[in-house]
């Protein structure tokens, strides 16, 4: 029940209904709702804007159980209609002016409740007593004596002060009931559309909005348990958006699952309390477990503005401990999809790219599978190169796979070789590289923590790297990737993964083509054993390989290449690769090279110059 | 003349007319123009949509002055109406289709051109010639004849070749156009207020709108030789905006000094060119004076993202060498509100705060200005204490001034102590204080750079630092003192400023009171020689004001203190202090304590144990 029960009790004569009236007059709409009370009192006869009945209709009302509660007080019943319940259920908030000894009852009926006491001094009540002339002299004694008893024994009691002026005490009331309920609305889409911002607009004209989210510039949305902070925005035209509704954008609607026409809780953006561990990172201070976990969490909910997440980034790329990036990386997976596979070793492959042709995923994957170890492998689209591996595939079967499609052909063939773009989204990337990249910030440690997190959310227990070195490869100097290898190394044992990774040659093409339909050509001569396929791309993919079977205990030590190499020669691997073809969906492209095509003559014969390091 | 005159030419048949009707469909409104010719020719004879005349009107026509410019080709008469050029000034521009005869006539009249020659194939030419069977065989063959001559020689001449179909042509053709112009837009202020953001949003049925800013996250929207650069929003509602106008945020209207209706020119916000100088810093290379005033320049200009200035100021208070500040503090201060004096020695102090009661301002500068220096003082309100200097003279005078007026109070007492507010105000300090506190970031260097910046700005020749140093200091260990003392002394070398920075003692308050009240009512005690002032106040302020006597070269080694305690001894210095009270506009505010007081006692008496360092 979303909405909030707010019960106003108080002495006679307290001003409750002065202060009552004010509250209403601000807040009645969409969020709050005063309902009238059914009192046997004649219409004309009290300040209160009630429900006048007789005794008999009034307990007529009561057998058709129109009441959600009832109850007896100074010779006069008073009734609270049942509708607030549903009130409730739908998020609007019900304010109800009641007696200290219903409280109990309401509470025992219903679960959110708030109950406001409004009190003033002896003095002030008496004086407004006699105003109001509606008691003879002696229940105006009456009233007064029972007084220092009044102050209802409940749990989490807000008590106000009426001693100056009602408009005072009016304020204080709704401070009181709008700082203490939940808000809810109706949510419109944006239409301005600026990007993919989180933006929340509201309507200024209202007042509940005003009053509770004053001063603030974000404001917290959550459903169905998710949530988001959004830039605040108002505007004072009802052409955007209805008075009672906000409007949001399309990262909004998104991230919470919802639609034009559902509710949203909207709260102030509390000051997010990872604040003060970012402000730690940007310091130059070490973060513990805790610490990282909490701040990724942060920043998936969005709680950072791009200025705070910047400063972390640029923080971290200059010093992060290893013991950082293990946690950093064990925080990242929890946040991206997971899958899970039933073999006790599943090998998974990653290449540190930037090597045109080097294509070994696609011969060492059928040779693994058909070995029998699970490889289920995901792979990027071209980044830096022609093609990635994921556009090679595609070349010869479907690769946008679905996670149930992916985990049906694994366990039946045992690997795929999908495009990752829809199985490993990690919304830590999708913030980090947002900020990243205008800042042209690169960082190891955080590169390692992003392919690791991915590998470990995928049921990776094997992941070999490759780590080509060369003058044009991601990795220039040996030096750099022997640190690479051990930093990877490091952080895979730290959270639990076995990770090797390998120096190769990255000082030339591997293979005969580059692109996709060349690089496919290259694949299937391999596997097919054709005389003319290259030997390079054979020789480093079945070391791969090799190594692979070894490591993983698959065959004993010496054993791998022999294993491999046989796997290929036998026309096993071929096979397995049609398998996969097959399970994933063959395209029906044909092995042509592109329109336009150039031959480049070298200008004499020769390997290249080594090059200098 | 803002708007631009695309001159259209190419041979005959080539397809011009499609092509400008096309263009025109898409492009005609607001921001475009697409004027219909005079033409004698009939009305149904040819393709175009000109207006047609006869030989007698058209002649009426030239004598009347209705052309901007008129010639005759193939045994017709072309006229462009005059009133392009009232276009023109209204920032539309405007599409004519011409001659390439007549480019160089249109050049002279109009600066602003843009000519676009459409080219075709022989081939092309020939069929499309026969097919509009418009010419006889004779002049097909002519025209043909005539096209290897064709081209224009102009400058800036943009080719679009028209082989293939009418649609890629015309797009071709509306890329070039949309490409080449400035974009005017009225505008209109933006009805959603998000802040104090800076926000552009346009129509996204605008469809000049959207093919110039395709892709573009942020605009550059330029007017009154201002510019700032804003977040691109799109909406399809009209009710928001019409469709040719953009709404801007309030943070644009002010930056830029329009108002709605007024017209500002809308481009693709560029990639900034300081773009790889902030990437330097933020891999922590050292920057340059000629990259640091960009960089600065494009700050203040808002071209970068609030991660991309969070960036450099993370890596900027990990290491930033001396002249980086000093051309740091140089650069801030061509974007401070410069001020001017008649006085070779224009002498300031500044505190590094924290010290409660440390109000000495309000007695050096009365010593130093009766002794007939110049001390124009500006000082922010209460930041770490309980008052600052201005809130402390603000119980005695007026202190929110505008320039002027402090230039003439200054021009007439020698000094005044101003509320800063309004006098030094800094865009980079806004900028970067925005993004600095949430990150919870400090750095000396870039503190020195502001406040210097600042003294700079305000034609200050000498500048005294006051540096406390005390455990509740902002300066705590006497070692980063002379850091900073050495810090704040070279960067004032480096940009032309004498400074000298005192380490005092931080490790009490001065004086009896703390707060504006109580603290004038010290300052005034001192003043006029009361027996019960407080001493510390005293020797402290005597002590600076010496220094600056000496440091001057005003008074000679030595003699500096018996000067100053002579001015403050002879009532001097309170009948200045009085003096520059009358010329700021005199308060009449009682110097009585709060409402509320308390007294607390020490339970014994002595002094505080000294402190551990």
């Amino acid at each position: 029940m979303p909405g909030t029960l707010f019960l106003i009790v108080g002495p006679s004569g307290v001003g409750k209904d002065s202060l009552l009236d004010g509250a209403r007059k601000a807040l009645e709409g969409a969020w709050f709702r005063f309902p009238q009370r059914v009192i046997t009192r004649l219409a004309d006869a009290g300040s209160e804007d009630h429900i006048p009945a007789t005794e008999t209709s009034f307990e007529d009302m009561v057998s058709a159980g129109a009441f959600v509660h009832h109850w007896k007080a100074h010779g006069l019943r008073y009734g609270v209609p049942n509708d607030i319940l549903s009130n409730l259920q739908a998020g609007i908030n019900v304010v109800v002016n009641t007696s200290r000894m219903e409280v109990e009852t309401f509470k025992r009926k219903i679960s959110k409740t708030v109950v406001i006491y409004i009190n003033a001094s002896r003095d002030v009540i008496e004086a407004r007593l006699r105003e109001r002339a509606r008691e003879t002299e002696e229940e105006i004694i009456n009233r007064l004596e029972r007084i220092v008893e009044q102050s209802p024994n409940t749990e989490g009691l807000v008590e106000i002060s009426n001693d100056t002026t009602v408009e005072e005490g009016t304020e204080k009331l709704i401070e009181v009931i709008t700082g203490s309920c939940d808000l809810y609305a109706k949510v419109d889409k944006l239409s301005v559309d600026f990007g993919s911002k989180a933006l929340c607009l509201l309507h200024s004209g209202n007042q509940v909005a005003t009053r509770l989210l004053a001063g603030s510039e974000r404001v917290r949305l959550c459903a169905n348990n998710k949530s988001i902070t959004a830039d605040l925005g108002w505007t004072e035209a009802e052409a955007f958006l209805a008075k009672d509704t906000c409007a949001i954008s399309e990262k909004v609607l998104s991230t919470l699952g919802v639609k034009s026409g559902h509710s949203v809780r909207i709260e102030r953006s509390p000051t997010p309390k990872s604040r003060v561990i970012l402000q730690k990172k940007v310091r130059g201070g070490e973060l513990n477990s805790d610490e990282i976990h909490t701040m990724v969490r942060d920043l998936v909910d969005g709680a950072f503005s791009d200025s705070e997440i910047a400063g972390f980034l640029v923080s971290a790329s200059r010093n992060l401990t290893i013991n950082e990036v293990i946690e950093l990386t064990k925080a990242r997976a929890q946040y991206t999809q997971k899958q899970k596979w039933n073999a006790e070793i599943v090998v998974d492959k990653h290449s540190m790219g930037g090597i045109p042709g080097n294509r070994i995923s696609p011969i060492i994957i059928p040779i693994i599978a058909a070995f029998g170890l699970t490889m289920p492998k995901t792979s990027s689209r071209a980044i830096t190169s022609a093609a990635g591996t994921a556009d090679m595939m595609e070349v010869l079967a479907r690769v946008d796979l679905t996670p149930d499609q992916m985990a049906q052909i694994v366990n039946k063939t045992g690997a795929c070789i999908a495009w990752n773009g829809r199985l490993t989204h990690s919304p830590v990337d999708d913030v980090m590289n947002s900020i990243n990249r205008p800042l042209g910030l690169s960082s190891a440690l955080l590169d390692i923590s992003s392919i690791l997190s991915k590998k470990l959310a995928a049921g990776s227990t094997h992941v070999l790297i490759d780590l080509p070195i060369g003058p044009q490869a991601k990795t220039v100097s040996q030096e750099e990737g022997e640190s690479l290898k051990q930093l990877f190394e490091a952080v895979g044992a730290g959270v639990g993964l076995k990770v090797h990774a390998n120096l190769a040659d990255g000082t030339k093409p591997v293979g005969h083509g580059v692109g996709p339909v060349l690089e496919t050509i290259d694949v299937l001569n391999v596997l097919s054993n054709e005389p003319g396929a290259p030997q390079d791309l054979l020789k480093k993919s079945v070391q791969y390989a090799a190594h692979i079977l070894e490591w993983t205990g698959a065959v004993d030590k010496g054993q791998g290449q022999g294993k491999a190499m046989g796997i290929v020669n036998s026309g096993e691997a071929y096979e397995k690769l049609q398998e996969i073809m097959q399970a994933q969906g063959i395209q029906s492209k044909k092995l042509m090279p592109g329109r336009f095509t150039s031959e480049i003559a070298a200008d004499r014969s020769g390997t290249p110059p080594a090059k200098r390091r």
